[in-house]
């Protein structure tokens, strides 16, 4: 059989990728500029390197039967070359491709007639004043290429703003979007295996505070109609996607009840964490499953509810995990902790999960738990 | 945090003791002679020596806080010394040493009130001649230590079979024991914290073939009575052990309904291995815990029934898994692969676990999914 596995990237999602992998039996290679990265201390191998270094990307390629990422990266030459050599890489180089431009990412996806807020592609500042007029203030400035968690976007409130939003993000592609204002912000987990079998999780719910992820609450507390408007735009997304693996489908909730999707990230994803402790098959052993051409597992959840809260870093330093003696006396908590070696500001340094009869239950526990940890 | 944990044994117990490990945060260093072993493949670092290797052991300990084993290894004058240095070994150098003499093992469960087959220390022939007028024939004529999987035993069932059994266990030390006919092998899996908590997870069925583990149902299809009496056994065997970690307590089911304790394995366990799909926290999560000071976790089961199927060696060479595409299309499957580079005749190799809401149920798809895959 081919087992051998590559990602590229190698932090906390590559890690909990790399658990599934190993149970699998799969021999598991990393590529991370840092040694001893969260993924390589428990993979069979690490290549220490750039994400883009291309040649060990090939390197990379050389001992995988299956390439995969957990970064958004899309180099589409190498990546078609190396397919031509037979390496399966997923997901595909167009979707990470269409993916990777946020503004081809909305075309894509109002082409495929899925909801999304409106945008304007723009070319000059005329054409960010007539943004204005067709949305009306504010709307929102928007980098097309790397921008994650709320980097990359400026808010226009007034015509004054454009020259500021413009500094901001000098340098950079843009295009403007109308602001949703939204109730919930939710996402969908969803899958897509090699012969085109979708799996799609249930609706979370997430929380962000500062643009990050803090909170995530499975399944979400919403309308069963709100729900499964939600399932069956990620089930459309993933007809309308090639190639294989997990997603990450983020939407907005808005006031009118309406469902809309934010964006698609091309990896597993924080709103999917929950599933690890929450469902028959966790989003890691799906994308494994995904991307080697094995069945997609159940999305069925195994608990009432699952609550998932980040363990950001809240200092910057030597990692220095405590509280763990107090956190794991409450009952069903998991604790994960990613290995890093640095904690910093903001950084995702681990998470909590807690199942439970009832969301108020599970978020009290993984809050409580959450709360107890300092790292 | 004191945070480094080293593991003496690289096999799969090892292997899965260190997906959580590292998954709590861990640092984690085996030593195994293999290079590149099922557990070396997963966490930081392998040290490559002999289980025993004194200058190895001594190594592994100058980068733990914690020290635990996978195999039943007690070399006590090093464990004591080690101790005295500062480094936390469980289990027990004590615990270690009672439980690797059988007849110490014997002796220990009845001086604690728990039942255990007949048993008589012997130091001749006339000591086994006199054996066999105590118990009658047959009665078992057993290895004091390093006995596993049945090896090492001799069933004497005339007069004539005591030369060739001591021929068989020649160069051994010997004792031997009533020979209890059983109905059903049941086992117990319980773990000890380092402040003496103890938790103890349902009593399961195993059938064993040949002397080695086939399947596992959790919870065992027994009595209620009969099961309270196997987790009360459990329950005072831990309370007499000293020092921290999970026990697997092999016990007979009698005819007349009696649980009688057959061994206890001072480690996590092939009985246990379904904890990780069927319970809140595995025994391999509870292992960790326990001898790292963290309280422990919930034995509570998750799904009505899980069953664990071990894959074993069918010829000898190299590894190569066939049928996990095929495998893993029955639902509520999880499929474990050791990661061992060779495949031999009855060789432990993986294993599979199915939930389900009866045992049947869990059987069936995990008999199913076992019989799918060749390695």
């Amino acid at each position: 059989m081919k087992n051998r596995i590559g990602i590229i990237g190698g932090g906390q999602l590559g890690r909990m990728l790399g658990f599934v992998a190993k149970q699998l039996g799969f021999i598991v290679t990393v590529i991370d500029p840092t040694p001893h990265s969260p993924a390589g201390q428990v993979v069979d191998r690490q290549i220490i390197a750039s994400y883009g270094d291309e040649a060990a990307i090939r390197e990379l390629a050389s001992v995988s039967d299956f390439l995969t990422f957990e970064i958004e990266l899309a180099n589409s030459k190498l990546l078609d070359e190396l397919v031509l050599q037979g390496v399966m890489i997923n997901p595909s180089a167009k979707t990470l491709g269409i993916i990777k431009d946020k503004l081809g990412q909305s075309e894509f996806l109002r082409k495929a007639g899925l909801p999304v807020a409106d945008f304007i592609k723009i070319e000059t500042k005329e054409d960010i004043l007539e943004a204005g007029k067709q949305f009306g203030y504010p709307f929102l400035l928007k980098s097309r290429f790397d921008a994650y968690d709320g980097r990359g976007n400026a808010l226009i409130e007034n015509e004054e703003d454009i020259e500021k939003g413009l500094n901001k993000l000098k340098g950079r592609k843009l295009y403007t979007e109308r602001f949703v204002p939204f109730v919930n912000e939710l996402a969908v987990v969803a899958a897509r295996g090699v012969n085109g079998e979708i799996a799609v999780y249930d609706v979370v719910e997430t929380v962000h505070k500062n643009n990050i992820c803090h909170t995530v609450s499975m399944p979400a507390a919403v309308e069963k109609s709100v729900a499964k408007n939600a399932h069956d735009l990620a089930y459309k997304t993933m007809e309308h996607l090639d190639g294989a693996g997990v997603f990450g489908i983020e939407m907005f909730l808005t006031k009118g009840g309406e469902v809309v999707i934010n964006e698609i990230a091309p990896r597993v994803h924080n709103s999917g964490h929950a599933t690890i402790e929450g469902c028959v098959t966790s989003q890691f052993e799906q994308h494994i499953r995904a991307i080697t051409g094995l069945p997609l597992g159940s999305t069925e959840m195994v608990a009432q509810a699952a609550v998932m809260v980040n363990i950001l870093g809240e200092r910057d330093g030597a990692v220095d995990v405590q509280g763990l003696e107090k956190a794991l006396v409450i009952p069903n908590v998991s604790v994960h902790i990613y290995g890093k070696a640095e904690t910093r500001r903001e950084r995702k340094m681990g998470h909590v999960t807690a199942t439970g009869r009832t969301l108020d239950e599970a978020m009290e526990k993984a809050s409580q738990a959450k709360n107890l940890i300092t790292i």
